[in-house]
């Protein structure tokens, strides 16, 4: 790596104690598994499955087969890796091979994935019951049908029936009840089947909806699940940027491309190396701010693909930085929430939009 | 690969014709370079630089010492190798090894590079000029300060010198006016050297803008440099994402997190195997459509990390998608530009926010 590059602190022993604090808040007999889907929302799957399976966490959740396949070569003991997406006959191989337990999502998922079982050797799945999402699992009819029908299941090992809240993380929503009460009817027609319908944020809520198994995601990586509240969850990432100049910017001159700036007074500035290829969002222009012990330097003018340009006036003349030096963008003064928020959006995509260009540091 | 993943398709056939297109505009005797830096604008650096230096670029311009690094292992005849972020130090083995010409912003640079020159050895290269940026480049007071101190600069071949605009896609803006005349100021007192201005909307701008050296970057990737008109470049980037399962909303339903859509009749929906974290930004939520077959597909309620929801209420019931289907997101209905409108913001960062999960193929 180079001067230039972005650090990237990926600290697994935070990751790994939201993990046990996620855990210890979990309804007693209650499993806490773990979302490391898209790469472990931007940290790498790698070292937090690791480091996730290390702090006793044996249920991982990803998106894809392909996300499946990688993770079972990076988990050294048994677990179970499911597959969020459901299943398609065209990945059979993936879901062998790399024993991927698939989250069925509706009755033609249920029937190709059963079709081809063989007496005696039942295959595992998970059932998906579309709450309220409108987004993936068996809607309200296809829940009565597969009710009416229990003969599709066979050949299945159904371990685990969920589904998923809409508004979680709005304690009060009268939605999260609702939601709650949907699968508890449905989950009367499958008796003795564990039950899972928790996200980060619904962990914090009604203790009665953790069923058997919680299934966390983003405060695993330290983003706020009661955002109402301080957060509770330890920083998992950060990140700065290199100064690649310090320069002085006269009065009436402006900032980066079209001009969106404008300086009233003479201005330092520190031309910084990082951009939107970076993940540095372009909402973020003109908006948010990077930090230099612990003073605000607010970033001017637009983000470019690979820089920006942020104001030191803050900074007494004695602590001006120098290239070479960086700049905190995720760390102690801000974290992917508060960033976030700056650029309009939520800290999960800050996380997932983590670029390449960074020298990834996993802290243990 | 799986029946889940996006294919992102690279026209390199397209890239390369791009390029010529760019070349033949350029000035008589003025040679056309790339810039292929955040991974060539999400394309994939090694195969775009391939592509382009079978086309005859043989200048390529990356941000950092490990791009060029990287890049100079991906061609396989002599090019020059330009880092814009400039020189530091503790690079200098990547520099010397890679043979990469370091684009020069400060005097504090061009001391560090000069200062381990060996007689009769120079070291090669490009001096950065601001003329109006106020990003990278040596500012007017350093302009002056190099002017009356030329032996800053004893021990270096300089190759070339740049500035770049700030609006060269508004065509009239007369900040281009302003930005030609400094640079042409500053060049006199470079007698002989080369000289860069103009990026890819400033091709298509004064021819004698052109100098001895172009460097477009978003047009060879099929962005529109001239956005006041028709796009002259072939599209070089296609992406579709499956089709994971097919429902229907009943009238008074909600879609996705947080209930941003209330479906005002009863909806048929495809739930499509793509979100933020593919880089489908999260601002697209309830503003863009994906097509099939030429229908347009609004996407409704928010964009989740791996999933989207799209209506398709204007699709004939003959012709609704079924899983595995594959629905356009880039194509020939809706380029980079396109998407980036409806997401607030310009395509580069459509191209540089492309995720590590599709499948990539690059048609030759």
């Amino acid at each position: 790596m180079s001067a230039f590059s972005g650090n990237l602190r990926i600290d697994l022993a935070a990751l790994a104690e939201n993990y046990r604090l996620l855990d210890r808040l979990s309804a007693e007999g209650c499993e806490t598994a773990a979302a490391v889907k898209a790469d472990a929302y931007g940290t790498g799957a790698g070292p937090a499955a690791k480091a996730l399976y290390e702090a006793g966490c044996r249920t991982f959740f990803v998106a894809t087969p392909e996300e499946g396949v990688r993770l079972r070569g990076d988990l050294s003991g048994p677990a179970m890796i499911a597959i969020l997406h459901g299943y398609a006959p065209e990945d059979e191989k993936h879901f062998a091979r790399s024993r991927l337990t698939p989250v069925l999502n509706s009755l033609e998922q249920i029937r190709a994935y059963a079709s081809d079982s063989k007496p005696g050797h039942a295959k595992p799945a998970i059932l998906h019951f579309d709450t309220g999402m409108n987004r993936l699992g068996l809607g309200a009819a296809e829940v009565e049908s597969l009710s009416k029908n229990k003969t599709l299941l066979e050949g299945l090992k159904i371990e685990m029936i969920m589904s998923h809240f809409i508004s979680a993380e709005e304690r009060q929503n009268p939605h999260n009840e609702e939601q709650a009460k949907r699968f508890t009817k449905i989950a009367q027609d499958y008796p003795g089947v564990r039950r899972s319908l928790c996200n980060s944020s619904a962990i914090f809520g009604d203790k009665g909806w953790h069923g058997d198994l919680t299934r966390p995601g983003m405060a695993l990586y330290g983003l706020n699940p009661t955002p109402e509240k301080k957060n509770p969850m330890r920083r998992v990432v950060s990140l700065d940027a290199p100064v690649l100049q310090i320069k002085t910017a006269r009065l009436g001159e402006t900032a980066g491309y079209n001009a969106t700036y404008r300086f009233d007074k003479e201005t330092r500035l520190a031309i910084v190396g990082v951009g939107y290829a970076d993940g540095l969002l372009r909402t973020l222009g003109n908006k948010a701010v990077l930090y230099w012990r612990g003073h605000a330097l607010p970033i001017r003018g637009r983000v470019s693909m690979d820089l920006i340009i942020c104001d030191l006036s803050s900074v007494p003349e004695s602590q001006i930085p120098g290239p070479g030096d960086r700049l905190e963008v995720l760390g102690e003064n801000q974290d992917a929430d508060a960033l976030a928020k700056a650029a309009g959006t939520i800290g999960y995509e800050i996380l997932t939009s983590l670029g390449q260009r960074y020298k990834r540091i996993y802290v243990p």
